[in-house]
């Protein structure tokens, strides 16, 4: 049973829906984010009925989250640099947020002694191109993008980390997780280009890549699973459905679902990357058998899932 | 063919034979190193010749490593804090150097197109507690240890800069190495010990932890293969010997070169952990078949090498 729970990166996409669902079953929440990609505007409803704290502190910054009073059994650690892109032009601030920022959260478990961590890992990003589709968790770690690397060597220190002190650790490896509040991805920017102009959209790449998703409320029941089934040591799963869709396919339900008429795609192939742009992994499908076995699975499909998102974004 | 060697760790145990190799076979070199764990006593002679230039910089510094003017067209990187212990006591300060620092050597590689690295990774602390003995590298990753971790999570990003930005990078998963100028692990500490008191040892753990080890002059010749062979994007290696010796017969054999004639053993598992102390992989064994037909494979039996350390320690 968790009882007072560290959300960092609260006020982020899918922090801010995990907020709400702790907050719901009566667990006491503590948000830290340093508001680099989000607002408090989800998070206002629990600050006023004193159901949630807020330290708008930075993840790099160790003194600051030791200063924090809370005695927490739990932590969920979601801040991150989420932009793959980003982590290839500036791999110095990927680094120092993805790598440093999760050592640094295994040292607050260590020095405070909070027992569990419930880590949001990269099923996307880690295993680079791999030649087993769908792909296992056990299949070799071999990134192609600097986010990637992050995501991947903070996993081996919550591997060493659980074992020698006793931690409780559990990574949910995520596919790309889309839905309502989210601000960044490929159906976003294509609801905006064609908001902007429908008639026409611009595909970076060939179109061909397809990609493992996971809509937002199963990524939730995921966390929440995994949380209240957290094991001694450390342990990963890959959270994704096992549905894939293809960049073209994913255009052509976002046009469907905006009504829109004789959209003409065009694709810039001139990066002479098969992926979007150099560090993209053309190709994701993920194996979730094991997760399957635990006791989860995914309900809400990927069309149904854009349908909802495409929706929200319309209306917001 | 290289020409323009930086070896960082170069005044270290395994750098500074490798430093003289490389300057035998004509390559102009330049050594880091903090001089944490060494001095310059080998490196005197190629400094006096011309044949090296020495820094002592510390890899956590990028702008100090940035600031060298000499045009490189290899880096070998072999700086490191060595001590699994200090590790699991210290784990920010293994970080620093192990994972920081290694990020550090690929940055500077982008930042002033150096195109090829040897990283010295580690194959007895990544795998952590394998169920496959002897492993293979494409084995998952599992550390047991903060060092262990940091060898994995440098390469994570070895992967990823390989990938990225058109690097060459090789990384040796080394077993233990061994031989003259080492200056710590279970050898040396044995020696020290009997050397003080013939009458008795004391060993950590029970004395059947069974790991593998490689002679030095096998593992510089392991080096100059490996990095004459480089290819195009990222590969790794286990390099170790296919023999496996436990710690008792290690002790045995010490005794034997010493010597020693009843010593008696005590065996100190007050800590409970099976291997000598928490972090420490009890068993360890190499698959080496991916090296050994790249062309390179051990020479130095174990008890050869033993003979030659122990040899050297008493002369030294």
């Amino acid at each position: 049973m968790i009882k007072n729970a560290l959300v960092t990166g609260g006020c982020g996409f899918i922090g801010s829906y995990l907020v709400d669902t702790l907050i719901e079953k009566g667990i006491t929440v503590t948000v830290v984010d340093n508001l680099s990609a989000g607002t408090t505007t989800y998070l206002q409803k629990h600050i006023k009925t004193h159901s949630a704290a807020f330290y708008q502190y930075d993840i790099r910054d160790l003194d600051n989250l030791l200063s924090i009073p809370t005695n927490f059994d739990f932590i969920f650690h979601l801040a991150a640099q989420p932009d793959v892109k980003i982590s290839v032009s500036n791999p110095q601030i990927d680094f120092e947020i993805n790598t440093v920022g999760t050592f640094n959260i295994l040292e607050l478990m260590r020095k405070k002694d909070i027992p569990n961590l419930v880590f949001a890992g990269s099923s996307g990003t880690i295993y680079g191109e791999p030649d087993l589709l769908p792909t296992p968790e056990n299949y070799p770690l071999k990134p192609i993008s600097n986010y990637g690397a992050a995501k991947a060597a903070a996993e081996m220190y919550c591997s060493s980390f659980a074992s020698l002190y006793d931690l409780n650790i559990v990574c949910l490896r995520l596919g790309n997780i889309f839905g309502p509040r989210s601000t960044h991805g490929v159906m976003y920017d294509f609801f905006h280009k064609l908001n902007k102009d429908p008639s026409k959209l611009e595909i970076l790449g060939d179109g061909k890549q397809t990609k493992s998703y996971l809509y937002i409320s199963d990524t939730i029941e995921a966390f929440t699973h995994l949380s209240n089934n957290i094991n001694k040591g450390y342990d990963n799963y890959n959270v994704s459905s096992d549905e894939a869709i293809s960049v073209v396919d994913i255009a052509n339900e976002i046009v469907n679902v905006m009504n829109l008429k004789d959209v003409t795609f065009t694709f810039n192939v001139s990066g002479g990357w098969k992926g979007g742009w150099k560090g993209d992994v053309p190709n994701t499908s993920m194996n979730i058998k094991k997760v399957r076995q635990s006791g989860w699975s995914p309900k809400i499909s990927i069309k149904r899932g854009i349908k909802h998102y495409i929706n929200w974004l319309s209306n917001s």
